[in-house]
């Protein structure tokens, strides 16, 4: 059986509304086991669909690694631990990124052979189907030996977890012919393409992402945070003035009546929420970071994408690719 | 009376695209003085508004430094000698972006104390206003300095182009706070901080560069390059998204009828055209970049930019900014 433990602390909405995520995720899979952490009056509603663990405190949603070495009772370690010490297969937190990361690779230890993890995620593609980004925000700074470790991790989960067919993996860069790019992203497209790097198709730009045919997208952490950052902005500012293009008037409120199922459509198409959590690949054990202002939806999402992570059992298989890589590799 | 060189060569949609663009300006400010360069019977055509210079080569739109230096009679390089020679005040291009930035640093050199020239362009905010970002991708690889320098321009053009009152700006980060960002970012914000910079903010995220209240975003080339097409791309693709919603059926089509006037106003606020080209700043001329896709309009507003840019002086007022500037650096 699947056992999971979360972390319900530490989120821009609030425990109450991640526990509505948690209970419709023990609807829908009953059978996996689940370990919900937190403060003990907050978590308390939860008792009859999760085991309950007490921690006496919270790490704060801007908390780093400071703070993980210095506050020993949160919920976010005491959720790690539980993968620490085998009660739990995997971990789900809606907290400090930073934090999370540090707290996992602390406890978790990075897979043999790894030197950095990366957060991993797919996106909805303008076709409809999905394109793997990473890193899209667990580094600040990466080497390019990093950033080929991340197209392996990549390749894999875009074939493994999302069933691309020998999935086309791109670099970013600001332009797409070979030269072009940060002395980084140069450097790491030399490196994929010396090693003959399954169907490395090139660099591509950020305008084409998710508009292209391109599986998986390799960045540095800092380049893929802004990526990823930008792409939810701008949509979410479109989504806005949407719905105030509609509310102009009462002949445009009676447009939207007319047109609302290709619109519901689109904004279904466009929800990232679907996709839940985004993991923190090359650790020891699946990690799942639910986006800080998961609704009950985007949390049960990022739960269901840890309990899929386990039972496809991805580490093992990255484990297994990375060991082939890193052979080629020296 | 202003001068202005155009290169209408070397773009997507053409010279004869382009040339609709000229003599739309021609027509709105009969008072400025065209040259038009390019091959001669591609060109002729605007004759009866502008002197025709003729140049036997096109610069490639991949075409970098090394090309500038081989290719000698391209309309790129003639038009940017125009402005060398004294002849004009300002030069345009919708070229490459790689060669007429080395084209204009070679020929018209760095203004004293300006390690790098900045791509600068203003960006449609969600309540209507401008946000005027650099460096959205002139350089591959900064340094604090750099970043400090852009910082400069930045407020500069904010508030004397764009006629914003003491100009809020922001450094382009992934996350708000101070610790955060890549090494270089966390460098420039100790620049800017331990300096005072005018009304420095701080760090911004990616997703609120549109809908905050920062004036001025600066940023590495490289990242600022990410920024621009994701935002771009994002937005060209809800766009076809919107069209496809509304053909969905005839019903949803009744449906537009009803609502257009609403999306019409949302196409127009967020129409990038408008805002024309970016400028090359940093350079002791007035230098603008039109979009490698302009059509008519692009190109006719990447030609007002110019002449605004020459009518504000605007290459003196950053000669004298930057002289304080980098007195108080020193």
């Amino acid at each position: 059986m699947v056992k999971i433990a979360i972390d319900v602390m530490g989120s821009d909405l609030g425990p109450k509304e991640l526990l509505k995520g948690v209970r419709q995720f023990k609807e829908k899979y009953p059978n996996v086991e689940l370990f919900v952490v937190g403060k003990l009056d907050e978590i308390e509603e939860a008792k009859d669909i999760a085991t309950l663990v007490e921690a006496s405190d919270v790490m704060g949603m801007e908390d780093g690694a400071l703070e993980v070495m210095r506050k020993k009772n949160t919920s976010m370690l005491k959720a790690v631990e539980l993968v620490k010490e085998g009660k739990c297969d995997g971990v789900v937190s809606a907290g400090s990124t930073g934090a999370f990361l540090t707290a996992s690779t602390i406890r978790l230890k990075l897979i043999e052979g790894i030197s950095r993890a990366a957060l991993i995620s797919p996106f909805p593609r303008y076709d409809g189907k999905a394109v793997t980004i990473l890193d899209i925000g667990a580094n600040n700074e990466n080497t390019p030996h990093q950033i080929y470790q991340f197209a392996v991790m990549g390749a894999l989960y875009s074939s493994k977890i999302l069933n691309a067919h020998k999935p086309k993996l791109y670099l970013l860069s600001n332009g797409s012919e070979e030269k072009k790019g940060s002395p980084l992203i140069k450097e790491a497209h030399q490196l994929l393409k010396e090693h003959n790097f399954p169907n490395f198709m090139g660099n591509i730009e950020a305008r084409d992402v998710l508009t292209s045919e391109a599986d998986v997208v390799v960045t540095g952490g800092f380049e893929g945070n802004i990526l990823l950052k930008s792409i939810e902005g701008t949509a979410s500012m479109m989504n806005s003035m949407i719905k105030n293009a509609f509310k102009k008037s009462a002949i445009s409120k009676i447009g939207y009546l007319f047109a609302k199922s290709g619109f519901d459509e689109m904004r279904e198409k466009l929800d990232y929420r679907r996709y839940g959590g985004a993991m923190l690949v090359g650790l020891n054990n699946v990690v799942v970071k639910a986006h800080g202002s998961s609704n009950a939806y985007a949390f049960f999402n990022a739960i269901r994408v840890a309990k899929e992570m386990v039972e496809q059992d991805v580490i093992s298989l990255l484990k297994e690719e990375l060991k082939n890589g890193i052979k080629e590799e020296n």
